[in-house]
């Protein structure tokens, strides 16, 4: 038998802890399809006091991350710490000659140029397929399999959390707050849901996915972003009268005016494969040059599935160990493409609104649109007592800035109480 | 820049040119990616004459296939003739040490235990990321990214003409012979759709995907095989008044009696994931121990779908080749499964037979499935005139040669004029 290929684990958390449960469990495939065994020697976290989904041996142990850095034999490094803390370890790793798999977004999404730059002049493996999409296989396919493709458009539903709130309020028409109330109490949502429902998640992964199917590195800074509070129930109601769902998407598209890179909310018509994914699911929607529509779909967090990613990293390393090709796959991001002002953006939009219910309202509302030259699609005008209407407007494609002046002319208009949603509607 | 890594295509038809153009239009990308050019410099076809998709310069074209076997400067073959044919070709690539790309499920689903075993003897890469599913990644995520896992279950829309024909019938309430018609007009099914119609292009993929998933080469003769011609317009609406789609699924299952494999149409849950997947587009779900729901989606055929996926393994080889290192991801097929009967099967079964409209006969019906130990979960009856009606029984879960026992008798009663369809349910 070959000899054995160590890894050490660094933070023993959720993915941590599934990483190591999966290697372990799987260990006798793992070693057939890798040629020989691979053995995680070390885990390291600074706290061992915590209850774990998963017991490690004591032997296995250590409170101190530099050992693993330290230790000759380990050529595996899997950090699971999460957050951007890591990257000195990451870099001491790679300068002690050691490969890295990670499920950490933020750290790739804010410092994986760097991260990469280090492996591949040192001819190193750093693998981050657990880091977009969980347990679904979708860096890798792009990387390799679609690699022959100029990649258009990518879409995802990058975001569990935000999905399940969606996908309750469309399902069961209650409202945002009482949802993600819910959601907390049932463990899909953190105690501080802000990463999440704000889209900060979305955008590291964004960044992440973008920079590699269009070849060049997205800059956190360039990704727009817009969270999920502000919609409601009612706006559930319009979409489905419309034939649409609400979505949070992650969208990137290769443009002719560069890149756009955005993270909101978008009305999706139903027969869209993305907007059968409901839950806690993830889904990646990919527009290529060859292979046309493809879809990645399964679960995007969790203990085993994103350890199962991890997992998969660290047996194809080990199989670039044994054949001496580590750095086989470097960073691809070979091109450097401007990003596109959001007010460059292209859409249709969905806008309700407050108005007081008096005649004439809906022509001097119409008139700014038109001024800004922001062609109306159609409108729904509905009395919601005590003088007051609610109008909802949907836009025929037009610029985001455009659209941005028209809401700010429209809300300082005296019979307009408030803006209340504005989101945008994808077509097919 | 490194020396150019050189492509024989041999097979110009839709595939081959497929490739051919992805592989052309794609050069620049290519290059960067695989760290130096990769270049189509031959190209064999029996018939220069027929009108082709894409040109080829005179000087590429051959009519001798072995003159790319014999090319020293040849590195990477890629076989798109299709069929069993090729397999001498294939396995001289091998000797004369080329590697081989293939988009071929027939060559692969009947010889690819020998082309891998050579392959493996020396160090080369085989690759077929085309064979199954088109355009979509999924034979390298199975290999690769979810190499951990064990997987469970696997369960495929692999054939894009049956789908779009159920997908009509289900959409526009027509018959299977009109709407199979249309499709032939329409360049999507054969003009002698037998391969397709009857479950051999999805059994095929079926021994490709199960080798991969469950480790264990299988034999495609233990795959049961059914196609879709007795599906007709009532079954579509019962199925939908049932809460059913009918889809034609080539299923893999790991279980303690063996590998289940059989392709047949089944009465799917429209909630699940698959039951969205229409017309000509393909999907792959898969059941997995850690990662849990995978579905990969995309255009299953097709010019340059088919291409792109070619395309993705010559890069992925030309990597291979630049670090030495052909042969990295071997034959997976290191456990040996026995295939479970048929008959040992569990499913529940809807099943619609014509009887005579008389007092009695669901009694006399109901008494045959009892004694035959099949469960009964509904019965719906309708008159349909001149003293026939229509009987549609859906069982609890029970086993297929039971089943099977059940209606043949059920058959001999005098008053069932015929067994009309018996389609399997999934149940989630």
């Amino acid at each position: 038998m070959a000899q054995s290929i160590n890894v050490g684990i660094i933070g023993f958390g959720t993915v941590g802890s599934g990483a190591y449960r999966v290697l372990r469990d799987g260990a006798q495939k793992i070693a057939s399809t890798a040629g020989g065994p691979v053995r995680v020697t070390r885990v390291a976290d600074i706290d061992w006091k915590r209850p774990r989904l998963v017991r490690v041996p004591e032997r296995l142990r250590t409170t101190d991350a530099r050992e693993i850095l330290r230790d000759p034999g380990i050529q595996i490094v899997v950090e699971t710490i999460g957050g951007v803390r890591p990257l000195g370890l990451v870099m001491e790793a790679l300068r002690a000659g050691k490969n890295v798999a990670t499920s950490n977004k933020e750290l790739i999404a804010k410092h994986g140029g760097k991260i990469l730059e280090e492996a591949d002049r040192r001819g190193l493996d750093v693998m981050f397929e657990g880091a977009v999409g969980g347990g679904i296989p979708v860096i890798r396919p792009l990387k390799v399999c679609l690699a022959a493709n100029r990649i258009h458009r990518i879409m995802g539903i990058v975001n569990g959390t935000t999905n399940y709130i969606l996908s309750k309020m469309d399902a069961e028409g209650r409202d945002f707050d009482e949802v993600l109330a819910e959601a907390q109490a049932l463990g899909y949502a953190e105690p501080d849901p802000r990463s999440d429902i704000e889209g900060y998640d979305a955008a590291y992964k964004l960044a992440i996915l973008a920079s590699i199917a269009f070849n060049s590195r997205v800059r956190l800074g360039d990704v727009y972003r817009e969270g999920i509070r502000r919609i409601r129930a009612v706006d559930m109601d319009y979409a489905r009268e419309l034939g649409y769902v609400i979505k949070l998407l992650a969208i990137g598209a290769d443009t002719p005016a560069g890149l756009e890179l955005r993270v909101h909310p978008v009305m999706l018509p139903r027969r869209h494969p993305l907007a059968a994914v409901n839950d806690v699911f993830n889904a990646i929607f990919v527009e290529a040059s060859a292979a046309d529509q493809v879809m990645f779909f399964g679960r995007g967090a969790g203990h085993l599935p994103t350890g199962s990613a991890v997992a998969g990293d660290v047996l194809d390393i080990a199989r670039n160990i044994r054949h001496g090709a580590t750095g086989r796959v470097p960073c691809t991001c070979f091109e450097r493409k401007p990003a596109k002002s959001m007010d460059a953006v292209e859409a249709k939009y969905y806008i309700r609104m407050q108005v007081a219910d008096r005649p004439g309202v809906l022509a001097q509302i119409a008139a700014v649109f038109g001024e800004e030259k922001v062609s109306l699609a159609s409108v729904v005008q509905k009395a919601s007592g005590g003088n007051r209407a609610e109008i909802v407007w949907v836009t025929h494609t037009a610029r985001e800035e455009r659209v941005r002046r028209s809401l700010g002319r429209v809300a300082r208009l005296g019979a307009v109480n408030s803006v209340s949603s504005r989101i945008r509607v994808h077509e097919v």
